[in-house]
């Protein structure tokens, strides 16, 4: 099963550039920012265990892999499970923007040489995930497990180290910048409740777990119960550290394109383990853990789409397991977007934390939002006897409630600030998708309404068809098709189309006419048939199939009511270098015939083999020996 | 019709090679090389006139298309004609890269600053022609007459003053060179009779004739005799003008690569004319019907490829009127292997005459061979009695021979004489050419044993077949589908792939077969019809027609002797954005099941559609309203 480093890394990640984006928020403020900095963190960290508490419900409720999507669309409607794929692949896409760009950040301020080639380094990071992730899904648990571990180990070192420091007293922090405008009371609760909002993308990645619930071992919502648990308990303890240490070490954060810049969790490695070998190795894993995090949304991502494809929102064959062609589009749409993210906010990290809170913010809320209308209805369902379970079922719809209230304030505070540095974008983006997703289901709908519910099999004709069969001269593959048609249905026309070899096509003709009364009639009248007419049609230059259909609509004005088969005899080409010998007459009239044929045409192809049928396909195919179950 | 410009195209240009080409080689020889090339000159335009009159003859005898080819087919046999036809090939190849190289030489020769460019000039000119090729053939007569005319006018003016200041005896000749080794007798008559050999070249293109007599406008043996006889007798005063002028003149050949090269043609404009407006315009004309003339070959070869496919010596497709992909696949031949040619003898003319006096005079010997053999068949027709007309067949019999053994003469000191020089090359690549076509024949050959004389229709069995019918689920198709097999078959089975569609396949499963007995077989029975069967075939990941192709076989092993028909309801996609809202299922499964089915499986389509098929059909149809003739 996949165990906390995978399920981890989308929220491990998140430390580097959620309290950044805070304290880049609260930097105006000066000493009192840092202050308001800790307060901050706090509240986050609260909101994070909060969201613990309905995500832990959820994985119950909901134990499949359907995360947000199955949540919104089974609570609230179509209308959520709409917003939800929308929001979820807003979530996606800016995962794997922040992810590379936050790692970008740790590797610049490890090597400030590096700063000029910012979002140079952004793009070959993404092209390289695009790469591999082309080549085929890399989800090789153990592998990730190293960075991770070593993420976690360095960083719970420094951590701690800090701790003692600030708890012995001895932090010398950093000179702490003046203000660089005395703040008004209102500007700097202004400014705490935008940090707020920012602050929010530092618990992103803890739904992952809920999107993937199927994958864990045995008893699978024990398990990921157990990891969420874990995550939730390290990104806590994590962002705690941080509420305290920062401030006690004075590490100020600032802006990206500066020349100096320093990440705010590289001031704090540095200032608390000084610029050593310990100092590299923290960079080094979180750039490590970083770059996962982004590939973790290549790996979600085809899943996702099969989920939604299965309920008819994206095409079907996005819904078929393991297609190469899904793998392809969704990892090329994900590196687009990313790509044009990243270019656009030119791979600043707090350019982009904005639109990272509103897509994942809104993925909280929905989930949210689902567990309160989940919890009402369980309270609908529990008797009103049993009070200690109501008073449970009531105790758990505030949790939701509160945790919603929360993480729609922080929402509604970022589309608003941020609305015309870059939410807008979104706000342009999704109902777009909105409307291409409703349009597929719109259109699946009108396919199956045409479809659906035959009701018993209407069985008031079964006149047999009327089959005429191409026919080119008399070959043995011609008389195995006039023999098959024969014993499908009385009525038999041989069509020969005239003029479409070329030279030598006349005396093909004759020749063909003169030995039909005795070579084809005459045996078909000996066997009791009716015997099959020949018939030819001018199939002027090119027109492969536009005779047959013409002939095809007069049958049917003549015989309305009955089908007409349409059979072409079919030279199997068995090697590649059969393919320029043979035209492909046979196989444009059979696709010509289908597409404008309409509804009373049927096709048939007799098919006729030089040598014997491949032998290899015989090994092919006892590898996967299907089980034949009949019904009676 | 065709008309003497367009079809003398390919002889206007060889008196700008084929002479200079003599002259070169007589060069070492010095004052006596000039009289050596008047006789030589002379027993060319005697050899042309034998041509003629052997050429006059083929136009009646063989008035198609086919020009060597038929003629060396219909009376040397198979292997004759398969010789005609590489021969031709070579020809068509080296009048490609003779006429750029020459027209280059004569730009050339006008400005010698474009000297060094010499063979980009080449490639340019033969990507331009390639383009133009592969945009569709230009065969626009008047287009073409226009430098033809110009070119004709203007060296008939140039022709007619050099003669009127030799016969005045006012010429000047240029100093003539000495020798630059005294000669031998041996080495002077080696000299000649190698002058002969390439001066042959000077009359290629009188063949053209031969090859379009069909495009003539009627009544076309006689236009086209008429054609000949202009083309002929211009092209043998031309040569014959060039016997006079060059000695008179002291015009001198000199290799291509000379910085100062100057070609024969131009010298001896420039001699006559003076360098001014009416050289240019000589040059220019003379640029242009070099160009023009390689551009025949273009517009002749997919024409013969069609004729040479019909006797099934390439493949089929090229017999396919107007076909775009053989009018491509001509083109990039000829262009790639003219291009080869040029760059391999760096786009001089002098280097590429040898072998394309053996790929011409090859073909001039396969008529006269051809033509002789023709002459003893009539012959032996001729009775004894009629001495007038057996005297005149033996008068033709007599031109062929001794025009054919003049032809042989220069054929065989050329492959001798350049043989390392180049002529190599064709002794490989003819023999290549010639096992690809055998191959292509053998391969038909074979088809044709298995397929034809199938003798009376055999109905010795006409049990109906067993119809599988693929059934994802229940619907308003798959219910056509039942419906059609059950009007063409008692046994139907009902097959139902699981597992294909991904999550939800298990539900679909359980309730298709809940109404299949109330909903299928319940009103099958009630028809008086055996009831569908339905069966279950687990279809593991991706195979989509491997577990049918084995329910086949194992049906084949219990019921020998049956066909098995498997029916695939097909949704026909009628606008461009359906394909990837839809499966490629049913397709799949057709070309799967007819590749690899075997001999005993038959392919039924039942299409479903969402509109009515598209209206502009019927309109593509209307015009093109076949014909129906039935035989009773
Ligand atoms: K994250
Ligand atoms: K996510
Ligand atoms: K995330
Ligand atoms: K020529
Ligand atoms: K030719
Ligand atoms: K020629």
């Amino acid at each position: 099963g996949t165990g906390v480093p995978t399920v981890g890394l989308g929220a491990f990640g998140s430390p580097a550039y959620g309290p950044e984006a805070a304290l880049l928020v609260l930097a105006p403020l000066g000493a009192a920012g840092l202050s308001a900095f800790a307060a901050v963190q706090g509240v986050v960290v609260v909101v994070l265990l909060l969201l613990w508490l309905t995500f832990r419900r959820a994985i119950v409720a909901f134990p499949g892999n359907g995360g947000a999507y199955t949540i919104a669309r089974d609570t609230l409607g179509d209308a959520g499970g709409l917003l939800a794929v929308v929001v979820l692949v807003l979530d996606y896409v800016l995962n794997v923007a922040v992810g590379i760009s936050a790692g970008v950040a740790a590797l610049v301020s490890a090597v400030p040489t590096l700063a000029p080639h910012r979002l140079a380094l952004c793009l070959v990071v993404l092209a390289g995930l695009t790469l591999i992730n082309l080549r085929g899904v890399l989800d090789a648990g153990r592998v990730f497990a190293l960075p991770v571990y070593v993420f976690l180990a360095s960083f719970a070192i420094v951590l701690v180290a800090g701790l003692v420091v600030v708890l012995s007293g001895n932090a010398e922090p950093l000179p702490s910048p003046a203000p660089s405008d005395p703040p008004g009371e209102t500007s700097f609760w202004l400014a705490v409740l935008l940090a707020y909002a920012v602050a929010c993308t530092g618990m992103t990645g803890v739904e992952a777990v809920s999107n993937s619930v199927d994958t864990f071992r045995d008893p699978a919502v024990r398990t990921a119960r157990r990891a969420l648990a874990a995550v939730v308990v390290v990104l806590a303890v994590f962002l705690a550290a941080l509420a305290v240490l920062v401030p006690a070490f004075g590490v100020v954060a600032m802006p990206q394109t500066d020349a100096q810049y320093r990440s705010v969790l590289s001031g704090l490695a540095a200032a608390i383990a000084g610029q050593g070998a310990l100092y590299y190795v923290c960079i080094g894993a979180l750039l490590g853990v970083l770059v996962l995090s982004a590939h973790t949304s290549f790996v979600g991502l085809p899943g996702f789409f099969r989920l939604v494809a299965a309920d008819g929102w994206l095409p079907r064959p996005f819904a078929v397991l393991g297609r190469r062609l899904v793998l392809t589009v969704g990892v090329l749409f994900l590196s687009g977007c990313a790509g044009a993210l990243l270019g656009l906010f030119e791979g600043v990290t707090d350019r982009l934390v904005p639109l990272f809170a509103v897509a994942a913010l809104s993925v909280f809320l929905l989930v949210q939002l689902g567990m309160t209308v989940h919890g009402l209805r369980v309270r609908r369902r529990v008797t009103s006897a049993r009070a200690a379970a109501r008073r449970a079922t009531l105790l758990n719809i505030g949790v939701d409630v509160v945790g919603g209230l929360a993480t729609g304030l922080a929402l509604a505070v970022t589309m608003v600030a941020w609305f015309v540095q870059g939410v807008w974008i979104l706000l342009v983006v999704a109902p777009a998708l909105m409307g291409l997703l409703v349009a597929v289901r719109r259109y699946y709908a009108t396919v199956d309404r045409e479809l659906r519910d035959p009701g018993p099999l209407d069985l008031s004709d079964l006149s047999p068809p009327i089959v005429l069969v191409a026919t080119e001269d008399r070959s043995r593959l011609t008389d195995k098709a006039l023999a098959f048609a024969l014993s499908v249905s009385p009525d038999v026309w041989a069509v020969h189309l005239a003029a479409l070899e070329g030279p030598g096509s006349e005396e093909k003709e004759r020749a063909l006419r003169e030995a039909w009364e005795s070579d084809v009639e005459a045996p078909a009248r000996a066997a009791g048939h009716r015997p099959p007419r020949l018939v030819t049609v001018g199939a002027p230059f090119r027109h492969v199939y536009a005779p047959l259909l013409d002939l095809v609509d007069r049958l049917s004005a003549q015989h309305p009511g009955r089908t007409i088969a349409v059979l072409t005899p079919e030279f199997v080409k068995q090697r590649w270098w059969q393919y320029p010998l043979h035209t492909l007459r046979a196989r444009r009239m059979r696709s010509g015939l289908l597409a404008y044929g309409g509804a009373r045409v049927v096709v048939m192809s007799v098919p006729w083999y030089l040598d014997d049928p491949d032998p290899e396909r015989a090994a092919r195919t006892t590898a996967t020996l299907p089980s034949i179950a009949p019904v009676d």
